[in-house]
């Protein structure tokens, strides 16, 4: 039988009539003649709730507890969406994480996927089992103990089981119905995409586009994994959402594909920093160790053998990265003036694989900003990216006259 | 290092502040020098929302899922105490069922433990870890999948440890301060017990006093577990609650220890059932199956061939009793005239050990209630209890006439 890997956020699980919902669109696959592994997220608000929990009970928490913790409300959903399936009288059971089981490495809170063995669960396709519930976000570490993947790891799940089992597709179900041009809430010409490539998936994802995690994306495109995300809420024919998928797979495609925003973003500078060889390893490697998660790096053009060096990070890291600089300045290892903390910015970015082939993209975006009197404080550019930092209250202004200006309304 | 078994119930885990306060009590012990297995219950509420949805979703559920469900709140517990353990700069860490591994049989919902092996938890007792957080109420059977005790396993749970550990004792703290005479909330003259013998315990318990499950009552009796039932809102010393020991333990006692009632009874008549051999193993074989807690069975005397066969159950099993029923006279296997049910029934029961010597306890109990005007339905005797069905609505007047006449404010 053809493998079909199919995925429920936490929203589409939320309550028993949800998973129910959920369950009848396996049921229509099943009937189509596949075999099907569910991968299921938390009930919407669970996960939340039990990180809530670690926190206010351990501030700085052992990650292994926190696993143990934060992994159970997958389980219920497991079980929950088992039984639905059995009501319905397609053969059903769940799976956890450790009985598949999902070998991790032992990188608690953030752990990665290295192998998912197949014989138990295709032992049972092979006795008659039509679906394997597996819970989402969770697997085991070789010591035997509970890992997650980090938020939005059920994505990740998904995808390493479509690239395990070989399926034909992994069908990502979420409240949203495919991949837009940018957030409909903050633009409202916001238009659904047929397909997009995995690469500007990545950058998407990678950007602030929340639809998928990241790493299941770039699982997808090692693995050649087709990707669909579709709305659970709607009724779906064969070509509903959005097709992640190879480059080659899309006929024509604008320039700009879709324009990304984050709006919980910090900028910090440390001002007038000795410059000599290393001191970018002395700042950022202290600020790893503290898993600040920095984004854009911009060193100054030197002035009197001293430098400003800004770096940007998500806003709830700012207490962290702070005290890891200030660690970096008793221990003497660097020099500088002063720390300038700016904890009112966005990004905002474009994507598109047709940068590759088009000059003066970037500098359209720069004048389209500039006519919108949005002023750039950071600029940073990959092959197929171009993201800003701007004034957080410029942000919904700024995505809406890149969206006009790149034509993104039109398909 | 001597080891304690602490375990905490749903109500003394209700919230991280009571988390707080379990942990402060077993940081306590730890300072006495002891290496502490705590057990733990999910926060209350948890287990029965769970099950709630399980119910709701399948009624006729497969219990391998059901246990994959319900058994997740108390992973989140022993997360969550592990961590407050930690923050209390007390060593510690959680394991889930499987992970020990409580080895149970596979009886879904309903398992045994078989085994605990100790290797694990003891090779971390030997690194300088103080407390090993175990969740309650959960195994894994040979299958590999996850199982349940029960509803009040987590007691038995704790027992088995002790038991497998050679514990010192066994703490089991919950909302009350210990074992009474009778439900304080019926009787305001309800006296705490400083001890309780093995056998008198375990008939207080499966007669429907909750304060701990029969089988870990059972169990602790078989492996000489001293067991200790406590509070966990009280300060406490190391002769706090009830101690439940070996009759040799206590010197002196009442003839009546205790006086144990359950609210939803009902009985069950089968009225003039043909007489002859095998009609019990009829009737009774099919209520079995259908999983109908069958408690009390009298049979009256026969005439001209035909008898009534009574028995009792918890009301909630009325109907499947009903069912099973009707299904032995569609069958033929058996012939009756009618069945009467009567769902308005309490048990109360008096228990002593004291009654194996003393002569006409039983004959007092009645004299009391005919007294009252409270007719008996039925009546049932081992060798240390006394139990009676009446009309539910003076199970109360019963039970506090009873206490008073054996004088068990006394102590």
């Amino acid at each position: 039988m053809p493998i079909l890997v199919m995925k429920f956020g936490g929203t589409s699980v939320a309550t028993l009539d949800r998973i129910r919902r959920a369950a009848k669109r396996v049921g229509v696959e099943v009937a189509k003649g596949y075999d099907v592994i569910v991968i299921v997220s938390a009930m919407s608000g669970e996960t939340n709730k039990l990180v809530g929990y670690v926190n206010e009970t351990s501030p700085l928490f052992d990650a292994r507890e926190y696993d143990a913790v934060v992994s159970s409300g997958e389980n219920v959903t497991a079980g929950l969406m088992a039984l639905t399936l059995q009501e319905m009288d397609v053969p059903a059971r769940s799976w956890q994480g450790w009985q598949v089981p999902v070998k991790t490495t032992d990188a608690h809170a953030s752990a990665r996927i290295e192998e998912i063995p197949t014989d138990n669960i295709n032992a049972k396709f092979g006795e008659g089992m039509k679906v394997a519930v597996v819970a989402g976000f969770q697997g085991i570490s070789p010591e035997g103990r509970i890992t997650t993947l980090g938020r939005g790891g059920s994505d990740t799940t998904a995808v390493a089981f479509a690239a395990a089992f070989g399926a034909e597709r992994c069908d990502i179900y979420t409240d949203v119905d495919g991949v837009y041009t940018t957030d409909p809430r903050v633009c409202e010409k916001a238009r659904k995409l047929d397909k997009i490539a995995f690469e500007e998936m990545l950058e998407l994802a990678s950007l602030g586009a929340k639809v998928l995690q990241t790493r299941s994306v770039e699982l997808a495109m090692r693995y050649k994994v087709k990707l669909r995300v579709l709305s659970s809420f709607e009724e779906q024919s064969d070509e509903a959402g959005t097709l992640v998928c190879d480059e080659e797979d899309i006929m024509e495609s604008n320039v700009v594909a879709g324009v990304a925003h984050s709006r919980d973003e910090a900028k910090m500078t440390l001002v007038s920093v000795a410059d000599r060889p290393g001191i970018a390893a002395a700042i950022f490697g202290p600020l790893a160790e503290a898993s600040v998660n920095v984004d854009m790096i911009i060193q100054n053009i030197s002035e009197d053998g001293r430098t400003d060096m800004t770096f940007s990070c998500p806003t709830d890291q700012v207490a962290r990265a702070q005290k890891a600089i200030d660690g970096i300045k008793e221990s003497g290892a660097l020099n500088f003036s002063h720390l300038d903390i700016d904890e009112a910015v966005a990004k905002v970015s474009i994507v598109g694989i047709g940068m590759r082939s088009h000059a003066g993209v970037a500098s359209k975006m720069f004048k389209v900003l500039s006519d919108e009197g949005i002023n750039i404080k950071v600029i940073t550019t990959s092959e197929i990216k171009v993201s800003v930092l701007v004034e957080r209250k410029y942000m919904e202004l700024a995505v809406q006259a890149l969206h006009d200006a790149f034509e993104l309304e039109k398909a």
